[in-house]
C-alpha cells in the first residue's frame, strides 16, 4: 500500500517515462533507488508511481511546475544516470511531459 | 518490444490509471484483455502502455481529444468493468487525465 501518489488539486504536471530495458543490468537497481531519493528531495516534487513488468517499466512522477521538471532534468546526479541509461540500460524509452487537468481517487 | 506506444506529435491526451488490487482475482485477466481490445477499437485511441508490478498496476492510454476519453468512459462494456472493478478487483486507484505537451523518444 501507499504506492499511489497523493497529489494536490490539479493542475499539476506528470512526467510519464516508459522504458524497455536491455539485458545489461549492472548497477541499475541501485541507480533507480538513488534517483527516486534524489527526485523526492527536489523542489516542486509531488509524488511518484512506479511499476516494472517483464520488459517494460512505467514511472510517472508528479511536479508542481514545468520549471521544477526542468530543474530535475538538469540535476547533475540525474544527468549522469540519463547518460548511463542511454549507453547501457535502455533499449528504448518514451518520455512525455503532460499537464494533469483532472483526477479522481477511489479507495475501499 | 513494441510495448511503448507510438503517438503522434503533441498535443494529445494521456489517461494515467494507477491501481492497487485486492486478493480477488476472478475474471480480472480476461476483463483486462477485453478492455484493451475494446479501447483500441474506440475512435480517437492512440495507444497504450501497461505495467503490472506486485501490488501496483499502471496503465497509460493515449487519446486524441477529451471527447474521445469521455466516449470511452461511457462505453457500455467499459462501464460494466468499472463497476466490477470498484466492487471487487481494486483496493484503490487514482485516475488522472492529462494533456501531453511534449514528448521524446530514444531507441538504440
Amino acid at each position: 500500500m501507499g504506492r499511489i501518489a497523493k497529489t494536490p488539486t490539479p493542475p499539476y504536471y506528470a512526467v510519464i517515462f516508459a522504458s524497455e530495458r536491455t539485458e545489461e543490468d549492472r548497477g541499475y537497481g541501485k541507480m533507480a533507488d538513488k534517483m527516486v531519493e534524489l527526485a523526492s528531495r527536489q523542489d516542486g516534487f509531488l509524488g511518484m508511481e512506479n511499476a516494472n513488468d517483464e520488459g517494460l517499466g512505467i514511472m510517472v512522477s508528479y511536479w508542481d511546475s514545468l520549471e521544477a521538471i526542468q530543474r530535475w532534468k538538469e540535476n547533475a546526479g540525474h544527468q549522469a544516470a540519463q547518460e548511463r541509461g542511454k549507453s547501457g540500460w535502455y533499449q528504448s524509452f518514451a518520455l512525455r511531459v503532460s499537464k494533469v487537468e483532472s483526477d479522481r481517487y477511489f479507495e475501499i
